[in-house]
């Protein structure tokens, strides 16, 4: 039995995701094999050593060949697990009689080096599937915000019911969030580095061993070409210690999560049997209780929210970090990124994927909208009604305040007694009704849900 | 004696700056009032009330003429600020016999409107200063760099000396992370966005107020005027449970404190006496000690670490809120932003203008970083003499490292012991000499440098 | 007008309240000349200086007499508030001829010794005051507990109806967290200690200043004397570098915030109109909406709940600066405790403040529980049903299942569903009315509701 | 291979330690099957079960027997990990025709009961191992302490010399710290608390099914006999929503981080090739570089000092999951506490490991300690030589000063100075030569060196 190893167990807002399996440590480690084989490639290409030794070490860069538990313990030796991954690595190439393919791996670069790129890999991959389930979410969200265009409900403030909105808005509400974070989760993922410096940054053992390779390419091109042969930006400097190609990306991820936390937190509130305005989708296994069979839970919402808990703590560890660089290599700074960064696209990759079928699937209950603002009732509209009938009244704003105090205290039905206070001449019995009628007060809820679809729309052929 | 206020006693690292000044309570109140002034501007452009009213609130909008401790105090009733003092600003106006100006002062908007836009205002304000400073700071990182391009000194991995490098990549590294955050906290301080959007982000009682108004401005119109007299963006909807806006600005100061922060921390360790490369500039009144004459604390790199080290939980605080912003305000999450965000303006101002100063007096050392590589001295250069001499050695890599190892062990000279292992006709004399000289294995440091500082020219017209 | 200073606009959490005043800039000058007073005291009553000398530095410390504003912005000098003022009380004592005095002021003293016992002073002027609050709203939750250990509620759980419970359960539930954290504050507040080590943790200076003073008493003596005086605890050594006294106090508070919290985000729910369960109580000022009469905002909740999300970040910082505590004095760590700790001491005194305000006045609605269990109906017991029944019915567990998953899919009534299935031999009507009784499947409630008391007893005496 | 399992790769600071091993996925899914096995075994012994069931679930609770991938997988669907993973013991128990113990396994628990006290068991056998290493760690330290009790060192504040100390005294401040950490952390442990509550907190489940069985013992005796098979604390009452037990060991943990952290950030600073003043031990494979094999990386320290940045976040992230605890079961916050609490286990668990070897083994080097106090020289005593000086000299302590003063501003001799300025009859030459002494003042060092010593005797018996 493998004893040193974690499934998941203890995060189930990610476990079983694409994501998960995207950045576990068996995927760092063949990240990390991918950084070694490519950068033996480009140096094939470029002539400075033979194309067997690069197809001996992508033989090698199997990330199942090689005991995984084993390079974890023996991490703690140098501080990092590229080191005994490739011992083990150059251990499985002189095994493979591939010498020369030993000797050439990891030339000129330093285990940061390798690191730093392996996790910018971890996170194209993982972003990719990110973008893909928010574009998901995101198309689900506006087409609630069409279907609800009309559909009226509460809007609440510090909790209380304050006046109507409509669902339509709500969901663009909800859309707008994640369309600003998938813009910037575009613009991260549009902007990973490859880091390559060598030992303090100057490459210096590169280009001295290039020095006397007459024909090769330079120094900069080969650096150019490992970029693009792992589809990373050239940051054209390394970057060891100026760590805010990390901090941009996890404040990326965060506002991810964030725009997904915000829709999850309504769904909890709104998903109580006391509101029921919303349901989750139902899915076989998830939600149920055995025991108690009245019971759906909101997991989906539940484990977002989770998330939305947790991630704000990873990127201050992100901040922290980069505040904290120090020398031409951190004393520990650096190392407390790693597992954050991969917290983070977990925690975004978890949110995102559960957001996806939460937005897809949200069943609306128009009906609970109506009865839930009928607990209100048309005090709803406090604030028009003061503003439009305070100048047809007598005593003005004052005295409209007093009859719905009134209305409130006493119990009493609130249009009889307004009628009674505004002259029949001042308002035809229909103006009057009309003020009544949520649906008439909803301002720009229509142009704004307008404006967040055509940002929607103007975001999704970035996405495919 | 004022026994409720802060005057920065416990903040050193922002106390007496431009941005404390920019960001105190009462800059808080003007930019509140500012706010009601310019709406009530803007409707008396559009001829919605007379221009009277916008002159009487002009006056009125003056945070000296109000008791802001005071202020303070009621600000739990309704929880937040903007209630007592729109309590106040309209008591002052009926005072000034301007009646209808009380009945006009922030018709249509909703306190979080005024708070969300006065906190914008203050981000804008500050952040010209940040952004002067930061400028100040990254043109004396640029100067270093090009003056110290070839001052040699030892570059260190987790502590321990490993290579050799020149001052001037170090001092472009600094320069890369600031132009960097520089860049963010552009973009970041070009959007800030106007918040308008009445009680639920509807701006139902704008809309329904101003729909008999024939003549005046639509309702967009209106608002586009006023996030152009305020100097803010006009986002198109409302944003008030979408806190991006907010986590964005937090992030780009929060860079901005650790690309400071890195520097900084560097200064500590590299002023110390024992290593002495660095030194602050000095100052009267600054870090001096009357007790021990001997000492010269080096306190703005002090100040800005303590920067460095607090940003990140406040960063971490605006992830949370956005992450859990629920209903069409928030029950808590939004009245946690306000302290984070003001704190982020305070740190990243103290730390930007500290750094200005750092940065553009920094005293380097050349001979103490000479004298500290001597310490290393040719095993400095280990790296080199491998690769170089492995080839040439009877018995390759291994060998040569075993004869570095005995000199470490036994305290030998390198050099002889080298050698004696190369034949005179594999290296001569002078080439084998110069494989010693720390100036020639510093790779790409002067092209990275080169980089840097065209990064950081790219940058800088847009400061101005 | 005072531009540079806070007046608690941003934090209405704790404006204005008890706490506020005895933390402010102006308490904390105070508590830091009251350091030095207590100092020249008790050297003068050891006879190392004349009692004259006390008496003049009594008269002088006095925070009125000194420009904040101007020590705030000086602190930045030195990195500390104590540099400017303690120079500012110099020379107050010199103007009032008091030149031995001013000699004699701070001997042997360093500025991390006066400005950690202030700190401590502050936490043990604002602790007794959030003690006294929370005894307030421990007593107010054990009074519900007990009003309502028999009003049947439903019990939630991820936000669903599961089974019931009671009011009194729940309050209780409040109270065991409350009492807990009570307990924790206590031991923090009792052992606050005294730091005084002089200028690196040794009292070298004052030592060395009193080897020739034949009669007085030996520096342990003196100080032991000044903890006595200051009411503060003798620690036996200084903690200039174990920064876990600070850390443990401030757990203790982020503790006492957090069992608010957790009352507060229950209120929060409860209050809903759509839950109805609970309310805040009502008080002028507060909570209330001029344009929105019929709202009526639970504040008191929002503003605990708020602060639940703020604390958490505050006592990262202390940790975090415990563990970066190098040398003999830390280089930014230690300056990045002051404003946390405040913040903490801010925030759990804001909350105690409004829980105990909460706690004593919040208004149940037992018929509102009444109707949300309802919701639910017998299905609430559907965990007793199902394992009562389940050995009476004719295929067991698997049977009853599928009726109450009838019931909630054909919404058909349970009880005739289950009538059927149970012979009528196998129980009576009465027994098997009595299990849809939620009254009956209460469990232990009652027993832990009397632990819970019986604990809260057993902390109050020590409370007064 | 396994995809989706993590083996430690990213953090180095923990893998492969005992800890890791003890709060692994496997192990906590060991702890899971413990706790409903030993819950069967205590309804066996009351004879609420016939003991052949508690004999089948003890053989079943095998965690190697189970797909733990697949369970992970699998627990999106409850939100848990016990959901799944009971579904899989009762599945293996009906497959071992084991019907009557996959019927009572579980009886009356919830999955929350499961999953805390699973925690808190992870916590027991963790905690074990922790305490032990601070016991060694502290060991080492008091060793330290007593040898360098007279090895006379620099003292630095704000990175800069300031006066003498000894590094004994240094030693015996790491270890007050450690001591202070290693009593919270036993108070923790020896609280750690059974959670038994049933689905909301009330036990009715079991209550009600045990309502029947006449001579069993009553439900609370059932649950004192499981908190003491398990080896917790009968807490009385559950803590579902009270998180505080949660809290109170995260903060004991992460004191235990901070204090390991103090030591590790200065070892880090006096490991630099230009202090030298103390040297990790060294152990094969562990802190060389093959590239750079003068290189001795502090790696002990690194990723002590890595833990130390990150412990804060994961505590912060426990009192807001307290804060936040609503309903019966909270609905993200508690299933936010998991990772983050097993996070603090393992940070503090591989702080500990690397403490006890770091402490044990720390190589001192008085001769640098000479050399770098030798830098400053006399000008290290200076606070001393003013105040003893100034009543000597004519002009008093300026007087006294301006030498200083002009002896650094020139890079004059002090000592001719200065006794030029003392007339001979006022000071011996002897006496004035012994002022020069660092060992002559040093304060109270070896009296608090003897307090600490005495503090850590006394918690040391408790350790065994």
């Amino acid at each position: 039995m493998m004893t040193d190893a974690d499934f998941g167990l203890l995060s189930p807002a990610w476990a079983g995701t694409t994501v998960a399996a995207a950045t576990s440590d068996t995927a760092l480690a063949q990240a990390l094999l991918d950084v070694e084989a490519a950068w033996v490639g480009v140096l094939a290409d470029a002539g400075h050593c033979p194309e067997a030794a690069a197809d001996a070490v992508d033989a090698a860069a199997d990330a199942s060949l090689y005991d995984l538990p084993d390079v974890g313990r023996r991490s703690a030796g140098g501080g990092n697990p590229l080191i005994p991954l490739l011992a083990d690595l150059r251990a499985e190439l002189r095994a493979n009689d591939a010498g020369e393919a030993a000797a050439v791996v990891h030339r000129g670069a330093t285990s940061q080096d390798i690191v730093d790129t392996a996790l910018m890999l971890l996170a194209a991959r993982a972003g990719a599937t990110i973008r893909a389930d928010l574009a998901t979410a995101a198309a689900g969200l506006a087409a609630l915000a069409r279907r609800h265009r009309t559909t009226v409900c509460v809007a609440r403030s510090l909790t209380q019911h304050a006046l109507p909105t409509t669902f339509g808005l709500r969901a663009a509400n909800w859309l707008a969030a994640l369309v600003q974070a998938g813009r910037r989760l575009d613009a991260a993922l549009a902007g990973l580095p490859l880091q390559w410096g060598g030992a303090v940054g100057t490459l210096a053992s590169l280009t001295d061993s290039l020095a006397g390779d007459d024909g090769g390419a330079p120094v900069p091109e080969l650096v150019t070409s490992l970029a693009a042969r792992l589809g990373l930006r050239d940051p054209g400097t390394p970057w060891h210690t100026n760590r805010l190609p990390v901090t941009g990306l996890g404040a990326a991820l965060a506002d991810t999560v964030a725009a997904a936390g915000t829709l999850a937190a309504d769904v909890l509130t709104f998903s109580r049997p006391e509101v029921a305005e919303v349901s989750e989708p139902r899915a076989p296994g998830r939600g149920g209780s055995s025991a108690m069979p009245q019971k759906q839970n909101p997991v989906l919402s539940v484990l977002i929210h989770q998330a939305a808990l947790s991630a704000p703590q990873q990127a201050a560890q992100l901040f922290l970090a980069a505040g904290l660089a120090v020398d031409e290599r951190p004393d520990g700074a650096w190392h407390s990124e790693w597992a954050a960064l991969r917290s983070l696209l977990r925690l975004a990759g978890g949110a995102a994927s559960q957001l996806a079928e939460l937005a897809t699937g949200l069943e609306v209950h128009p009906e609970a909208m109506a009865a839930n603002a009928a607990l209100t009732g048309d005090l709803l509209l406090s604030e028009r009604i003061t503003a439009r009938l305070a100048p047809l009244v007598d005593g003005g704003k004052p005295a409209v305040q007093q009859l719905i105090t009134r209305s409130l205290s006493e119990g009493l039905d609130l249009r009889p007694l307004l009628r009674d206070a505004v002259p029949g001449t001042a308002l035809s019995e229909a103006d009057f009704e009309a003020l009544f009628d949520p649906a008439g007060y909803l301002g720009q809820a229509d142009a704004f849900i307008d404006r967040i679809l055509a940002d929607h729309a103007a975001w999704l052929p970035a996405a495919s």
